[in-house]
């Protein structure tokens, strides 16, 4: 099992606790981390996952691996920079958002578009003018609710 | 000018409607549409463009020059899939969002992200739990004024 | 008709005197060049072409329009590095190679894989150990056998 | 550690044979595999690797993580077709090709653009008319030879 963490690569300390739990949680239960392998939320879901032995993937924007925060276990060099975002999410069978700004925003309609399933954690809120949408960012309420509807809805 | 016009490859006729009036209204003041290639939306801006002598790139996602709408001048042909959507906006000065579904979303965001103005007719509405985002969609309340705004707004 | 014009983002004096004169001729001939947009081959390729009012297309690595050599009249801004030279060649019904170091391979390969056909000007020679490739790089003598063949043997 | 091994996503038994002892060499000395992620010299080299416990990454040009082979522990899907090449050869240290055709062509020369070392099993040789590049394929004896170079001269 696959799942993607993705959020901000700078976030404050509190984002940070949730986004490590979420790692932590993932691990725990035999799901690998796939983010985007920067700082911020990714740093700090890694950092969760390696504290309960789990596996890390960081998709990485530029051309280097010593780019990868140090909890990354397996850096991905692709040089793509923003399409990079498509191959995170395409990688994972489900996705948490923990936050985010507009790279965040980016992959969760990268992946709501592909019909990989997004988990939000105090992230976005989309709507189109006149009406929501059907289909969209599933809110959790907490790093555990986030985790087990993650691992409940992923694609095969 | 490179502006780009985004929106569904399956489209209303309302919607059509618009987007070519923003094709033609951007051809008159002299701008080339940037767009994925396809249906839709996309068509109906380049179409509009063409009525008025203007140029248009059509960027694909498949592998196929074919695959473009009969409008477009200039096919790219990336065989990328939703990577395209980055290039689409990167290459535009800036964006107009003619309604839109995910897809479009995607693209809004990656133009925001990289700092590239986007107007919106009928488009999404955005916001994170509890707060606007500071910058956003800017809108429009018709093709003239989405156009009018676009140029205005473009980045060099 | 589209073609790609494709060698060294620096090059001899000598060199860029063929580049343009396969732009200028492939101008006359009503094709557009398609390029990645830089300097050396790729700037005296468009440079001929407008000396002949052809139309230039410029497929750029990086993520600004100002990378563009000032003979694109199209920047498409990928920001994807050496990903952009496959989508120079897709884009192409035909390549010319003019010189060229291992970028230009890179180019080269993906057209062939692709069943793009690639005219050689003083370009590589590709055999595997103990047997030459069936399809390989098509040998020219000159510019003006160049864009002959190339327009010759362009796929729809 | 991680080596990219690439080649023909269709090859004969006796490049299997010597794709399948790389795969396992590279296994045995603690060096993940990352390679296109399909059939051929790839699952051969990913076989190989899971006979000696190692770790196999599989970098896909569709959309599908069901494209992977058997023996791909991670699959990376990236939906960008050719240009996933350029992912799979920046991702690795250094790359060993396995024989090849115009992809694995491709690989080669996007890895020494990018530096990557390269050295070749059975694979191409590269020569420019009328004189050799300087740096090039570096040829290799049989699977130990190569894993031996490969391994030497990997970069960080």
């Amino acid at each position: 099992m696959m799942v993607a963490v993705i959020g901000d690569g700078f976030c404050s300390a509190d984002t940070a606790l949730v986004a490590e739990e979420v790692g932590r949680l993932l691990a725990q239960k035999g799901a690998a981390v796939v983010c985007g392998g920067l700082g911020g939320v990714m740093e700090a879901a890694c950092r969760g996952a390696k504290s309960a032995g789990g596996l890390t993937i960081g998709i990485l924007p530029g051309t280097s691996r010593r780019d990868a925060n140090p909890y990354v276990d397996i850096p991905i060099v692709t040089g793509m920079r923003e399409a990079r975002n498509v191959i995170v999410v395409s990688s994972a069978q489900s996705v948490i958002a923990v936050g985010g700004s507009f790279g965040t925003l980016s992959e969760i309609a990268h992946a709501l578009k592909l019909g990989i399933p997004v988990v939000g954690l105090s992230s976005w809120e989309l709507s189109k003018e006149g009406r929501d949408e059907p289909r969209g960012i599933i809110p959790a309420a907490d790093p555990a609710d986030a985790v087990h509807k993650a691992l409940a809805l992923a694609i095969e």
